[in-house]
């Protein structure tokens, strides 16, 4: 077995600019306890764009080379360039998750020839990709790449957001961006396991949506009575809990502040502390590059912080990590679903067109990388 | 036994007037288990000039009635009744901690009487103070009521903001205030844990002031380059925890930031996501009524929130807690020794001069009351 591969790879050149290639990559036999996978399908989700693209200026995108061999260069504006100096001049390879079909194994995997597999390993925009077992999490017969792709990033956020609900003692829970792909993933998985959860949306039709889809408390930030509906959401629910993927600008705050308001319609404090009621604010994303701003009226039992997948993995361990991939591999069509508004090939994925159309994907559009198509 | 009490009060009046009396409060023999004490000594904490006050203006402050039972009225502005909800029309008893002599005891606490006590039980701003002997901490012979006023506020938060840091699992402090009274105690009990303190100062005088007491790191808030000042201090001294009682402002995001950058030099990170590595901020103070603000540039392992002296002890528990106690009361007069710049009766607390004096108390300037003066 002799493969070669086409590897997606970002680059940061000391002169400040971003080269985007296809690198002609050898994939090696498999060792007796690795898979070779053609990669299918994996998503471009906010975290690839982001390590893909760096804080490149995508007004200067240009493009050039054979079709099917682009080269995709932009520039990193100045003042960005202190934030790549750890990745300058290193090629990256580029992509968290996929889903593809096993075309070669190890003696000790042979079992899995020809059946749908995922990984969250990283280096997965490419056409093949060798990964260790351990690593793969095998679908039940029927379920597609596509349907696979997408079996990591989100399903274990939205489960790890419950585990750590939790964990920390809350009973409810508030989500922003909350149509988005794993909004809505969030609001399945709440009604599945009947917990509470507040929507906050940026638009009416954001909120149809999740309508649509049973959510049953939605409020829109731009609204003119946000800060009522929230209290009234946050009141009837008992969230003391919100993940927010926004992380700049006001909203973190005024979600603490809101609870904080709730709990003292409920329980007058005793004194000038406020409630003795925790709440917590963890952010997972950070749409808004602005300062995350925090009230006084947040009383004093409050907490806000970075929330990072795989820090919480790590730190509910390998037994509670597996079970939660297992209901993944489960659920995949159910549960766990996801939808893509664009599929494109690993080419089409530099395509200066393309790039501004997945960089500034609005809440609900997702696109799928394709890599195995010409 | 037959001894009346006078009592400092702090009512606020629907009308939105502040009133504050001295209410004469008959105090019955102890039970078998109490004790009476004789206030010779609280201090004026700022938690305790909050509740005296609440929003009032000190600018509208007016006193009349006879010498010795001042009625002082200031008035509370409207923007802020909306804070006063949950006292409005009681009259509130002040006075968080102090200590004095026991005159009286109950049969099983005979043996306290003439001893020197303390006690963290609120009221005791007031000539006599009936407690129980469980309440109450016993100081060694020798020990004064002035040198015993202060031995729960600042001290267990001192020792709390070291057992947080053991519980958390980080090795090093940041301070803000640095050079405040808790500020210096927190200087000595580091010095004698030996455990690497950052004091953020902000002027000259408080960083001449904390030298005088063997601080090692002493970073100007005010300099220029305060900014490269702290990262240097922090990596020098691995600290990822800061304790913070400015509360709102840029403040508590630049230490976190610096933090960020320290771990970063020392370790680049992997990805876009920054250090692995926890870095806390707690509020325990508001200094500062502006929003709190955090920079991205923090990475996502940080966290910032509220923290208050009496949840940390009933998290820590009843037996920690009096290890820390025995550790004050034997440690009174050198690590948790406190210093006053000016002494009140209790009818003097209530001159408008003297509450402007204590409501506007700079960093390292104390007041003590002392209820048992004419």
């Amino acid at each position: 077995m002799n493969i070669t591969t086409q590897e997606l790879r970002s680059l940061i050149t000391p002169e400040g600019e971003l080269r985007l290639t296809l690198e002609d990559v050898d994939v090696r036999a498999p060792g007796p306890d690795e898979v070779v996978i053609r990669v299918d399908a994996a998503p471009l989700n906010p975290s690839d764009v982001g390590e893909l693209l760096g804080p490149a200026d995508v007004a200067t995108l240009n493009t050039s080379g054979p079709a099917g061999r682009p080269v995709t260069t932009a520039k990193i504006p100045p003042q960005f360039a202190a934030r790549t100096a750890t990745r300058m001049g290193k090629s990256m390879s580029i992509g968290n998750e996929g889903a593809g079909v096993v075309i070669a194994a190890g003696e000790h995997a042979r079992h899995l020839v020809g059946r749908v597999v995922g990984a969250l390993a990283g280096r997965m925009f490419t056409r093949y990709r060798k990964l260790k077992v351990n690593d793969v999490l095998v679908f039940p017969e029927g379920v597609s790449p596509r349907q696979a792709a997408a079996a990591f990033v989100n399903p274990l956020t939205a489960l790890g957001m419950l585990s750590t609900m939790r964990r920390e003692r809350h009973t409810a829970l508030v989500h922003t961006t909350a149509a988005s792909n794993l909004g809505q993933m969030l609001n399945k998985l709440c009604l599945a396991d009947g917990v509470q959860l507040v929507n906050v949306v940026r638009s009416a039709e954001q909120d149809k949506v999740l309508n649509a889809i049973g959510a049953k408390h939605i409020v829109n930030s731009t609204a003119p009575d946000f800060r009522e509906q929230l209290i009234a959401a946050v009141k009837t629910t008992g969230a003391t809990l919100a993940f927010d993927a926004v992380g700049g600008g006001p909203l973190a705050g005024q979600i603490l502040a809101a609870m904080e308001e709730a709990l003292v319609a409920d329980a007058p404090a005793a004194d000038q502390y406020g409630s003795r009621t925790h709440k917590q604010v963890y952010t997972y994303g950070r749409l808004d590059l602005a300062p995350t701003t925090i009230p006084p009226s947040v009383g004093m039992a409050w907490g806000i912080g970075g929330w990072l997948l795989f820090s919480h993995l790590a730190r509910i361990g390998q037994e509670a990590t597996q079970k939660l991939r297992e209901r993944v591999a489960n659920e995949i069509t159910t549960t766990f679903a996801s939808s893509y508004t664009r599929e494109i090939s690993l080419a089409e994925a530099l395509d200066p067109d393309n790039i501004r159309g997945y960089r500034r994907a609005k809440t609900g559009e997702k696109y799928l990388l394709v890599p195995s198509n010409e």
